[in-house]
């Protein structure tokens, strides 16, 4: 009964997570029929001034997709499910489900006035306020081991527990960039989602997958040559 | 066979309550180009304008959140699945999909004016309706253990009989409520819906949940001071 | 392998079947902020005129809800997938996706001109294409038991059978009807959607499944006067 | 625990691709309430002006459809997961989700105007990225089969890397058909998408399919007929 209570939490998180997801797409706005009907380079224009729109979709989407992975790898290790993580788990996805909303604004705010800070505060802030429930959804359950497999493998543990523990941290820092450079702060969160979603053993993966991207570009190269 | 069928309706009912949470973020309406083109103070009380509605927000993401903990909950005890309990199971659905119309009526109702009552008669009686359906698909599963597993805890399968029977007459007062003051009324809905989340034999269950957020605060303090 | 390919597919369409279902709700308009501010009998007013669109709600939630208990029926019985089953799986979806735009006309034109029967025709004229999908997929699966599982219940193989051959007939009945009589089309679709959901044994069944409901409402009393 | 690594991936897949196929609808635009009221032929004549819309929902979601297909066959094969994986996956979804977009500028365009091409090549473009997130996900998990199941059917993992293999050129070609012909481009991308959707021993198979299909047909004559 015990996994039956994880993957039933699990496969709820991953519908939220997949509609979340996929609402972003809304966030785009159809050409207007003036400019589709004259066509040509109206077209392409009308099409470029949709860029701020496009990049908030293609960050919101990585940064859900990542945030998705991050859970799933949390989820590797919690085999047990009580009302407290069921209540942690729901404040996580409220704060998911809420991302794309500051995403929009910084794309918007920034096509408007470069020159305004406002949205990327709302953004990073977001950003810390994730970073803390993520937090206390993963102590919640690790504490004591009381939610973890009994097979859970302690070193694996540990080092998401460490990786973790500077988190919230690491996105105050991007909360303080955000003062000062709009778009450093920014490009400092989606490389800090990326890090979370690597395993926490990073600088001896990094190597490794990077040697599988490359090991399979070069299977494609030969293939197209043979 | 058996735990094929509610495992399908449980991915269904998993399906539809991931999507209604999801959409409620669609309900908050983006700012305006000119107040994101000015920044500043425009951008921070456009957005504390936005208040009651972020509000509307949060509460239909807990009570929905909440009613899917209520529900997993049912389908601890429920092995077995006929078209009966499809269609209890269906019109449960069917009140869970409509509750973020009321809530968003008595956000947009108390922020333009306190003193109408109406929206949060309408609030409080779907949640009258949406107590019945509950007690309805509950007592249609587990009348005579008919739909129950065959290892039913019976205590606990007592306890939430008995829980139940009293929610409709509680969210009848919470409708009573409406009538003298919204807030109370609202506040009762919520204390409520935790009332029925939380396992039944609450009186114990209050301090060991409540032991063990604490601990998990502590060994994050513990983590930060070493 | 067998059993995994028949989960996703099922998986799937329990996903499109739930998005679908949650969608609808899109379709009840807010009130007016004038009304809100107002309240009192205004509220109720403007309430009570969004009744066809409330109606149309609830019919479609229905509908699809009885559909996705067919489809889950079906596939209480089909254990095997391969291209041609997941072709025409897509095919009944598109048509379930569609459903609740006809609903919605339907609604809309009664309220505005009860004379009119458009609306009606095409709302009946999908049910027929929807019951001749239904039978597509099913004889499809069926057709020598080749997508069956080896156990599967021949009199219950073959009751669905003999009770789909008359579906899109009982359709075009109801197509018929909506030349006649909007509301006795619409009536007439309702209930063959429960009679297609109801297992096909259903004269033996009705009794049964009416005693199990009624033994529920007794119980309740019961606990409610002891 | 790797079994299940895949299975969550799955599931969320799933997700993404049922809400992205179910929000196709919301593209159809309602009846005006002053058509809806003359009903007659203005009803007819308005739903005919919604008919290019009514084809891209249609492409759209078989598109969408046959994609869910594939990405079934490729998970046919596919029995671990990595976060190479996951990214590759999410990269893949991002652009099934942006779908739906240039499938609906085509349709206004080719409404508007016929002799424009720049929606058409907006979405021929769209799926030769397409094809190639499909390699990518293709060749990263197929290479030296290493998360491939053991018992993997080598002949049938070889038949997709060699069908895979001409997808970007194969789109790359309906690409340039679209500076030529905008119906021939489209309709060069659907039986690409048909294609790419059924197994890769394609001429054996079809005469095979073709049967299965007929012989529902014959089954359902001969029924009628006795």
């Amino acid at each position: 009964m015990e996994n039956k209570e994880t993957s039933r939490l699990e496969a709820f998180s991953d519908g939220v997570f997949a509609v979340a997801i996929t609402l972003l797409v809304l966030n785009i706005k159809p050409l207007s029929d003036n400019v589709l009907a004259r066509g040509g380079l109206a077209f392409w224009q009308e099409l470029g001034g949709q860029l701020p729109a496009l990049l908030a979709f293609v960050t919101s989407f990585f940064t859900i997709g990542i945030m998705w992975i991050n859970h799933h790898r949390l989820f590797n290790h919690i085999k047990r499910s009580d009302t407290g993580l069921m209540l942690f788990n729901l404040l996580l996805l409220l704060v998911i489900v809420f991302i794309p909303y500051p995403t929009a604004l910084v794309a918007q705010q920034y096509d408007l006035n470069p020159a305004m800070h406002d949205a990327a505060l709302l953004y990073s802030g977001t950003n810390v306020i994730l970073a803390i429930c993520f937090n206390l959804l993963w102590r919640y359950a690790s504490y004591h081991n009381r939610l973890l497999g009994k097979d859970a493998d302690t070193r694996a543990v540990a080092a998401i527990s460490g990786q973790y523990l500077f988190g919230p941290l690491l996105y105050l820092i991007a909360f303080g960039l955000a003062f000062v450079s709009v778009a450093a702060s920014i490009i400092f969160v989606l490389l800090l989602a990326l890090f979370f979603a690597l395993p926490p053993r990073l600088p001896a993966m990094i190597p490794h997958v990077w040697a599988r991207i490359r090991s399979t570009f070069q299977a494609i190269e030969y293939q197209l040559l043979t």
